[in-house]
């Protein structure tokens, strides 16, 4: 079994990468830690609960980081909303967080830990970024890290950067120079991942609690993509990090030299990718090229079923 | 007919867009402003009155900026070789340049027309920036600027910036915020203008001496282009200035906001486009983002058998 | 006799400027250029229209840039008043623009003269950077830049920069780094050349036209420097210029490197200067670290007497 | 009596900041973190280790950030040597680190103390700013931070910037926004903390363990000084914090804005301070502009004696 740690921000396309990884057999959910990013922490803490106790997931659930490390925190009210899960109302709440700081769990975990583990981000990668700040050694622990974020073409938070790296561009800076090997799912796959009407209708037809999760979250989901950029369905960003992990065929990666834009100008958290490599500097990064819609959508439909 | 000036930095394909000005009926090229970029001035300069004197085109040729503004210059030696048009030897050179300055003659043209002047870019914005820093006045007398340059995705000498655009950035700043129309035609739909063998096939067949400028040059630019970007062959950037001119209907523009990236750092000299306006910012340019690529090609071989 | 061209943007300092420059007889002012800077380019010109006639210096006076290369324009008005020359009634203009613009000016005076021309700025740097890049071969011409303007310590506008770098870093970037000799008088200086209440009266005391201008002007100027500043009595920075030239033992220079800051950031135009030359790298200017203060008021005394 | 802890990065200077701290009766030194800085984290380590045990000076040492934040790691061999405290010999080390890491031992430490803690910093801000980051309720636990660090005019390592904050410049601002109260000694002050020969007599003159500390690595500081700066004794820039906290009228503090340059140019890392108040900008933090200098001298002297 795979062992993983899922850092997430829910987030309405968190909500489903927590799906993938709760429900699939071959991984093994260590915890979860929780960063702000869609909405306030106190907020996405919450939601993390709220997904757990609903889908029946098992593990603790730790908070982190309240903000970015340098940038001014910039929530996504616009997408999703005042809860940051807006269009499903969860049953009262009956679990609690662990009492671990996320970066505490993270640095022990990953320390106490015999073999490798795989490190998930949906967020801001906050809280990944100071646990190796803190504790360089965890570095050499982590099998690879998972990253929903970024773009090699154009961002959608300004024309240069994507929303979780444009959120802490100095946390992501970190991470990807860490010398961990990281895999990043951007934009120019997960645009491809588009909930469109006949994907809702499709899960629809499952009829259980988990497609009533789906249903109810895209639909307010996709209202507020049409709003803010006029797209007929929004971009299931989160799940094709767990999607990968339990397929790795579902995508087409390249070894390519990412740097983050620091410079606080107008490509601010943009990241720079040289897919031609005609800059000849080192690989740092695999980023995902291509992606297989159909396979993603089966596995979507297999998670909401189980 | 239209009124325009030409400033250019020859280079392969700039090469194409001045024999589509040179040879249209319903153009009216007042005079041609060379600049640094693809080579230096001297060399850009020289080739500029190579093609005139090839293509029989009878203009004004000015000399301009010999460097960027701000940064430092950088030529392209790797796509256009040492002459900045390896591939083709002309016959002696028997004409000369105008004695006035790029900036002089930009100046004392648009002031004095009674009409509106198109002017058009196949090369970095140095000389025009120049002269709007020297006399504003002249914004006025611009019917429209027609730029190469620029990128909604990613660039081709960084992963964020376009030749043109990169090799000075402040220029590109000036011009887009000074109010004068502006039509972007950037990498987004240049690179769908591929020379691909088959096209040089076709040109090849036309057997005149402006087809085999087309095939000596492109073999070359092919074969530079493979080197870098692994391609099968180039995209020829630069003529699809004056092919709008010739017949707008080839390409579809979109009004957006545009900010040039000035921050000295990884995305330096990037044309940050907010596509989907996002950002409710004023819309301060015309970019292409779609052509016509048959349409394109056949312009091309009209200009060739001319 | 020593050639200058006196490039200003009046300004109560740069008023003594130039009457430092008019009066003296080792000096033969070729021209005055105007700048925005103190005041938009309109009211600049005009008051250096002004005042040249009502101190009857005869000599060309060009308009040149109404803003800076890439910032947008700042104005000083709460030093310089609403005019930029608030506290003294001119007569009547009776004399007028020349008709060139000031980077023509500049050039022609450069390189029709055979011998090398001092250039002295006691605005923005707009007007040379400028020339310098559409003519090159003027850097040759010039015997010295003498510049007013940047600070070794802090600044005047922002904790970091100092006005007439603040408000076209990008020119002074140009202009330092052209390889001109460059002869720099900044805050470290001007902050030395207070006008006291003493001097005030000192000057009245002499009773004549001059005079009548410093004491109306300096009135205004020092009250507005204790709204903004608390200071006693307001530092008189421009004529430094030109009183080194009439007397070059009033200052002592050190030879260093110097960089302008064009990063956009809370620093945006400040003069980073190694007077400690820890840094190793090349010395492209001289700074001015001293001045015999009492020298420059019996020098500003002689001017206004004669 | 103040209940402190002391994060530093031996160091010359820091030495005799600890043995201020050490043998104050006032001063309840709650522990010592430390940090990269003026050497590699193995080695400022092992220096605090050999300063307690040869001062006598009983509190947990904790190791914390082995590197800054973003900016890749900088030391300063030249003025601290291969050792970070190179002169003296120390006997063998007999004492070790505490387990806890740096940030672990400040989130504890303030979480858990019923009074507010004095937080003096001497070296780079790293751990402070991890700990604010992982767990924000600490901030209402400080008292005060006392920072050596930054610079009003202009810097050690760069014209703009001094050395413990352009070795960190995020983590400056991150403590310096975080809304704690900030006390800021710069080089403005300590400047004039020269180590002359005469002070390096005075103590010499003691004849104790302590002065024999003072003598040796003074000789090794100034040597290293008058290479870089040529400054015939070097500033001890360090103890000023706490001899501050000893005898608060030692130095005269103004309220100010200061931002941090984070812009990655030339001025990166520059505490931006407006003494002026042109700005009319929230008072962020309180900054030395004048010191005692022979009181400073009294309170090393004293601590030597004991």
């Amino acid at each position: 079994m795979r062992k993983i740690i899922l850092d997430c921000d829910p987030g309405h396309d968190d909500a489903f990468a927590l799906l993938l990884a709760g429900k699939d057999q071959e991984i093994d959910l260590l915890g979860i830690t929780v960063v702000s990013g869609n909405q306030t922490l106190e907020k996405t803490g919450i939601n993390t609960l709220n997904l757990c106790q609903y889908l029946d997931i098992k593990t603790p659930v730790c908070l982190g980081a309240s903000r970015p490390l340098i940038k001014e925190e910039e929530v996504c009210e616009v997408i999703h909303g005042d809860s940051g899960l807006d269009g499903f109302e969860f049953p009262n709440l009956k679990i609690g967080f662990d009492p671990r700081n996320a970066c505490d769990f993270i640095i022990q975990t990953l320390l106490e830990s015999k073999d490798k583990i795989t490190f998930v981000t949906t967020g801001p990668l906050t809280n990944l970024a100071l646990a190796m700040r803190i504790q360089p050694k965890i570095i050499d622990k982590i099998k690879e890290v998972i990253v929903m974020g970024g773009s090699i073409a154009n961002g959608n938070v300004t024309p240069a950067a994507e929303f979780n790296i444009y959120t802490d561009p100095e946390a992501a800076h970190i991470v990807f120079k860490s010398g961990a090997p990281i895999k990043m799912f951007g934009l120019d796959v997960t645009r491809k991942l588009m909930v469109l009407p006949e994907i809702i209708e499709r899960m629809k037809k499952i009829n259980n609690s988990s497609s009533k999760l789906f249903v109810d979250l895209m639909k307010v989901f996709n209202e507020n993509q049409f709003k803010v950029f006029a797209l007929p369905g929004g971009p299931l960003h989160d799940p094709i990090t767990i999607a990968y992990l339990i397929d790795p065929k579902i995508a087409t990666l390249k070894k390519v030299h990412c740097t983050i834009d620091l410079s606080h100008g107008s490509s601010y958290g943009r990241t720079n990718i040289d897919v031609f490599d005609y800059q000849h500097l080192p690989k740092n990064i695999e980023v995902a090229v291509d992606v297989n819609v159909d396979r993603f959508w089966d596995l979507i439909e297999d998670a909401i079923r189980k």
